[in-house]
Order: C-alpha cells, then structure tokens, then sequence
C-alpha cells in the first residue's frame, strides 16, 4: 500500500490544479450577480467527487443556492462520517488591496492565494483528497457522505430545512468539518466552541431629502450624527453591551475552565505587532483570547452616510446605515439578541428621525463534546502526523450550521481546522499555507483510521 | 424704450435655450474627471457674455479651474458694480433619485429641473440677461463687471489669489451676488449675513487589515465603532458642540438683534411638513432660525467604513471615515476651529487606533452694511418689482469668498439672491421656479437704474 505522504508527493500538483478549478470560480453567496457562479461551483464539487471514488454524488436543489450531496457507502454496519464544508466565498472588496487577482489562484512562497484559498475551499478540498487516496487504496474504514452547501458565508439559510428532509440520507456518527483554525502550524488544535451570530442593519432617516448643510446645518437632526450617537451608546468605557438583557443568557464560564483556556500560547506582542496596533481593546476583566472564545461581542460591519465621494460636499444626509454584528456564546439566542438590539436601538432614537432595524441573519453558538470516540480519534490523528495532541480551543468566528446540525440531525460536529490566523480569510489577500493543505490531508486520512478501526 | 416686462416676454425661449447651454455642461468641480468641463462651462460664459454686449469677456487661468472676466465701461467716473458667480455645481448622488436627468435641463411645472438650475447657473445668469437687456436698449447707467468661478463648491481655492493678481481691473463699488435664497415668492429677501465653513475629513486606522469579525470581534478596537464615538462626543446632550475653544470667537447676538429676526415669517409646522420630520433638533436656547443664522454647527456630511454592499459581511474594518463640517458666525476663525476639531479628536481618540484628521478647506463667515447706497438701491428695486421691501435676513448657508472679497479687493457685497428653500441645491432634483428666474433679472434691472442714478 501507497504511504499517504507519497501519495501526496506523487499527486501534488494534480491536487493543486483540481483546488484552482474551483478557486477560478467567483462563488460569492451575498452578491446575486454571482448566482450563475454557484451552480458552475456545486457542479464542479460534484465531478470532483465522482472522480475521488463516490458511489453516487449530485447537485440538490434548495431553496437557495444547491446543495452537494456525495457518498460511499462501505459496508452498512460500519461507522458513517458526514464531511461538511461550503463552496461559497465572501466578497472580495475593497479589491485594490488584493496583491493577486482573487479568482486566479497563485502561489506565493509557501502559500496559495485566493479567496477560498482557506475559507472554505481550500480546507474543504482536503477532504476530497483524504477520501480519494482511502478510495484508492481500497482502505476506507467508514462509510463516508459529502455535504457542500452554498450559502454558509450569509448565515446557511436553506440548509437547516435542507438537512430536515434529507435526514435519512444524512445519518451519521460524526460530522466532519475543516472550517476553523489551528494556533500554529506546529501546533494544533481542535475548535470546541464556537460563537453564534446575530446581524442586524440599521437604517437611520431624517429629512425626506438630502439637505444643503449650511441652510439646516444645527436646525435638523442629522441621521449620520444620531447613527454614530446610536453606534457609540450600545458599548459602555467598559467595554460592555448596553443594550438591556444582552448578558441575561450568557454561561459565565467557571475559573478553572478559565485557567486551563490561560495555558493556550498567546503572544500579544506578537499579536499586536501582527495587526499593527498600540493596543488591544475590549471588555474589561477579559483577557484577548477570553474576549474571543467566551464573551459575546458587538461590531459595526459597515456604516455609510452622504457624500463618500472626493473632495468636499456640504450635505446634511437624509439617511444614514449600519451593519452591526453580535458575537454570541453558548445559550444566547440570536433572534432574541436581535429584538433586544433593535428594541434598544427604537428606544434610544430622538423624536427627530425614524430608525428600521432589519435582522439579516444569524445562527447559533456551539459547545462540542470533548469524550467523544471521534474527538479521541481526532486527538490520535494529530498525535501521528504532529507528533503531539491537539489543544482545544474556542473559536471566535461563527459556523451557525453547526448548531444546527446538532438541532436538526441530532449530530454532533468535529472541527478540525487547519487555517491560521496569517491566512487573512474574510479579507483582501486570503491565503493559505500550502504545509497545511497537505498535512491536512494527511490528519484527516489518520483520523479514518483511528475512528474506523 | 422697451419695457423690461415686455422684452423678457418677447425674448424668454431664448433665454431658457441660453441657459440650457450652461446646464448641459457637468461642470462639477469636486471631481476630476469633470476638469475638461470646467473649461467648456467657462468658454460658454465668455461667448454669452460676449453676446450680451461686453466690451471685453476672457477665460482667465488660475491654480484652479479659470475664472471668466468680462466688462463694458460705460463712463470712466460711474458707478462701477462688479458681478460675481459661480458656474461650478455640486455632485449629483444618490444620482438614483434624480426624476430628471441632472445635466438635461426639463421644465416640469412652473420649475425648471437640473444640477445648478439655481445653484449658481440659474441665479447667475439672470445677470447676463439684466446686463444684456440694458446693454441693447442703451441704459446702462453703471460700470459693470462679471466675474465668474468655477470652484466655489470646493471652497474657492484659486479665487483670492486672482482677486490679488487682478485688483485693479477688479476695482468697483460694490459686487453683486445672486447665490442665496428669498423668504417666499412674495416675501423678497437680502442675505445680511452669511455663514464660514471649516470642513475636515477624519480617518481612524485601527488594524493594518480588515478582519474577520468573529475571530477578532471584541478584542481589537473597531475603527467604525471608535469613530461613531468620537462623532457623538463632538455633541452634547443640549445640542452644544463639544470641543473647547468652539465657541470662544463667537459673538453674542444682542436681544434686541434677536427680537427683530424673530419677527421674519417661519411656520414651524410647514417646516417639518416639507421635511417629512416630526421634530425639529438643535442647540438647546435658540429658535430655528437663530440655529442657523446666528449660532455655529456641526455636521457630519459623509461617513464610510467597512462591508456597504448588500447583505451581510461579517467584517471588522481596518479604517473608518468621516467627513465633518461646522459652519462658522461672524468673529469665527476657519482655520482655527479646524485646528481645534483636529486636536479635540486627537485627544480623545483611545490608543488602540490612529486618527488622522485633514482640513478640506474653509471660508470666513460675513455681515453686511445695511446702510450702505447699494443697499439702499436694492430695497428700491425690491419696491418697484415685488411693491415690499426686502426683509434682512441672515443664510446659515457658506460664501466663503464674501468674506475673501471684503479683505483683498476691500468691496463689500450685496446678496440678492432669488433661490427658495424648495430649490433642493445641493440635493437631487434640484430645480428653479421660473418666476424667480424671470423677476430676478427686473430686480436686477432695477437694481441698476436706482443705484447708477
């Protein structure tokens, strides 16, 4: 039998060339000009894993963007591994800042760029390769089933109901998934909490015109104004919420839990240096990577109001916008989190303007189950490839179908992620470190054999 | 001799047609890509000036965008009146909500529709035409000058240094100005008072790059979320702006002073009617009048950060903009309140982020002489078109020029300016009623025959 690590050394640039396929593909799920886009990305999942050795595999319909459903079923009684990732990517603006076209993979040093180089198409590309190569060698241990969705990076809005209809077809012990990140290449981890999301657009109108700002400058409200106003109250000097209830569903999190999260290597030098900041900034009583893993948080996404444009214009803006977003952890609900800001922000608005609050999307936080027979063959897998165990961590970033998944199929998720934070996902210049991709590959075929043994 | 009344009626198409020219010509001078039609707005000028019975008309360079000059000398010893306008506009967005195409000019009504209808190439012109009616029925009574900008949208750069260069060719008795509203159709109006401006741009850099919102929510400083706080702190709860010093050069207005403005007609109620807004806003003590006439603001004209596409991007921004402006009353110090904003913000900005702070540009604020023989020959014209005398009242709008013109060609200026709030300048769908248009250009005839008497 091919040793994993030749199979990759003989493979390599076939698996690269396979990933740039659909990297090529601009498969953003928030902007409808890229519908087209999505279908071109499922149909290219779907061949890629006819081709890895799936028994079946095709493009399910939603109602959103499809669904790729693949599966090789080994032998009824054997254990079933469900594969989740997601073919859809995030926008790429502002794209003057990308050092590389986006849409045309291209390697760098020892990294690939791209958007969807790590989030999600690069990590979940590994999962083909691992299964191709088990395939091939006539070595899978488990039954496995592939789920693509399209829609993850707008809050995974039809795969709920998609996943309540297809609930036989999905049954499973495991749910696998590379969505997340390690702490260094040498060191790593599995996500075992993750954050909910709750994201809300605020819309701020005053005057029925964009006004001349000398003429009613001091004798309207101004929307721009009452916006920053709004924005600014809903975070104290302390760095809490104030918007009333926000903390009421919070866990507090115990101090021995709170010691054991404080042995996890944290530089905040390094940190620091990294994001080119004095300091860092956030609740107090919180350490950085508390204020992340176990605290919820709240941020402007996007705010815009009047004139953006060059030079100068006097305008007094009729409307002024926001996007805000609130981190959630385990037992918030992020429809409540989304009435409680929207109550909040209806209250405080002056007489002097009309505030609409409107809630985009959201998803639930998650805790994982660290006895799990799969977390403790994921714990060997890293043991095998790393040399040591994996450390576990909670995740600031939110993967809402996680919950769901819980909730839904009654299955729970193993996050094994194999990003960094360099990666730069969400963000001009996403990478991803090639060393990852294929080690990767390598933790997830030991991890087969461990959970299938 | 023809009656202006009867030459308006026999030569209107012509004058709209004439006009027309100007308006098709998107001279906006805040942004680059329009600098060629800076110089076709210009030579149109010249030709009409020209055609309407100048002596001499040129395109004059500057740093800037040029300046047209034109002149007829009737006497060497009469009365000189020295016309200034501008034939610059403003931006056209949101150019969504535009009803007309805002460079093709349309009747609709009893209002002509286009970006500058009024602003200043529809009150301008009317200049061209009462010079040129005189001109041809040969009584012209005075010197007259024109001298047209194309920057006065963007602060007026170049003008005070062309005004230096050109001093003595610029010598006159007083310079008139249609740039400025009127009460009502029937209630006519003088602008005695004008407001300065000082505008800055604000950025604030947090992070050297966007981040992802989950990973980095709550433990980086959000660049929006800092500068929504930096701009409500720069207003407190009673509506006084908050940065020391603010409010040091500023002269009181007298009660008596603020007893006779009190008396100008405003319906409050119709106010808010026309603004679609339920309450009016502003520094606690003051009428809204006083608001904008006598007292300072401050207003936030444009604010930009992060994810403004559709939907949702969980972002956390690297840098956030603003751009802010405050208009100035009499006694206040451009320059100085920009220094002042720029270090207020500075001050108060935490250490986890940069702020840099620019001053766009200013313009000193200005008061009239009401007793003065232009003034008294303007309320003599009012009399003889609108049979009332003109109220007094004082523009929270900005000609910062004014106040240039007073200190380097030492003439103080006359503002009869025939716009109506309903005009929407600097606003789409920005329009002039054609009655204005046309009894401008009697007034201004009339103007001419009282003062050169």
């Amino acid at each position: 039998m091919t040793d994993i690590k030749n199979y990759i050394q003989a493979n390599k640039d076939r698996f690269l060339e396979e990933l740039y396929g659909l990297l090529r593909i601009p498969s953003i799920s928030s902007e409808s000009a890229h519908k087209p886009d999505m279908l071109r990305a499922a149909e290219y999942w779907k061949e890629q894993l006819l081709k890895a050795g799936a028994d079946r595999a095709e493009v399910m319909p939603t109602e959103g963007n499809p669904v790729v459903y693949g599966e090789k079923i080994v032998a009824p009684g054997a254990k079933t591994v469900l594969v989740y990732g997601h073919y859809d990517v995030m926008p790429v603006d502002p794209v003057e800042l990308w050092k590389t076209s986006p849409f045309e993979p291209q390697i760098i040093g020892d990294r690939l760029y791209a958007r969807g180089a790590n989030d999600d198409k690069g990590q979940s590309f590994m999962h083909a390769k691992a299964f191709e190569y088990l395939v091939r060698e006539n070595a899978l241990p488990c039954n496995v089933k592939f789920m693509l969705e399209g829609e993850e990076e707008i809050g995974s809005p039809s795969l709920g109901k998609w996943c309540q209809e297809n609930k036989k077809m999905l049954e499973a012990d495991v749910i696998l998934v590379s969505d997340t990140s390690m702490i260094a290449p040498d060191v790593p981890s599995v996500t075992v909490g993750l954050r909910g999301l709750s994201y809300v657009e605020v819309c701020v109108t005053g005057p029925n015109k964009d006004l001349h700002s000398g003429l009613f400058g001091g004798a309207v409200a101004n929307p721009a104004n009452v916006l920053a106003k709004l924005v600014a109250d809903l975070i104290d000097e302390k760095g809490h919420v104030t918007v009333p209830g926000f903390y009421d569903d919070v866990v507090e999190v115990s101090a021995e839990e709170r010691a054991a999260m404080a042995k996890a290597p944290f530089d905040e030098v390094a940190y620091k240096a990294a994001l080119d900041i004095a300091k860092v900034s956030g609740e107090e009583g919180y350490s950085t990577i508390e204020r992340t893993g176990i605290r919820p948080s709240l941020d402007v996404n996007g705010i815009w109001s009047g004139y953006t444009g060059e030079g100068a214009k006097t305008v007094l803006p009729a409307t002024a916008h926001a996007k805000i977003s609130m981190r959630l952890v385990p037992n918030q609900d992020w429809e409540k989190i989304g009435r409680q800001v929207a109550e909040c922000l209806q209250a405080r608005a002056p007489e002097s303007v009309k505030v609409e609050v409107k809630l985009l999307h959201g998803g639930w936080p998650y805790g994982a189950d660290l006895k799990s027979e799969a977390y403790k063959a994921a714990e060997a897998a890293y043991m095998d490839v790393y040399g040591k165990l994996p450390i576990p961590t909670r995740s600031g970033g939110s993967i809402p179908i996680i919950a769901t998944f819980e909730q839904v199929l009654g299955i729970k998720s193993l996050l094994m992620g194999f990003g960094l934070e360099a990666d730069a996902i969400h963000s001009p210049n996403e990478s991803y470190l090639l060393e990852n991709f294929f080690k990767g590959i390598e933790t997830i075929v030991a991890f087969y054999r461990h959970y299938g043994a």
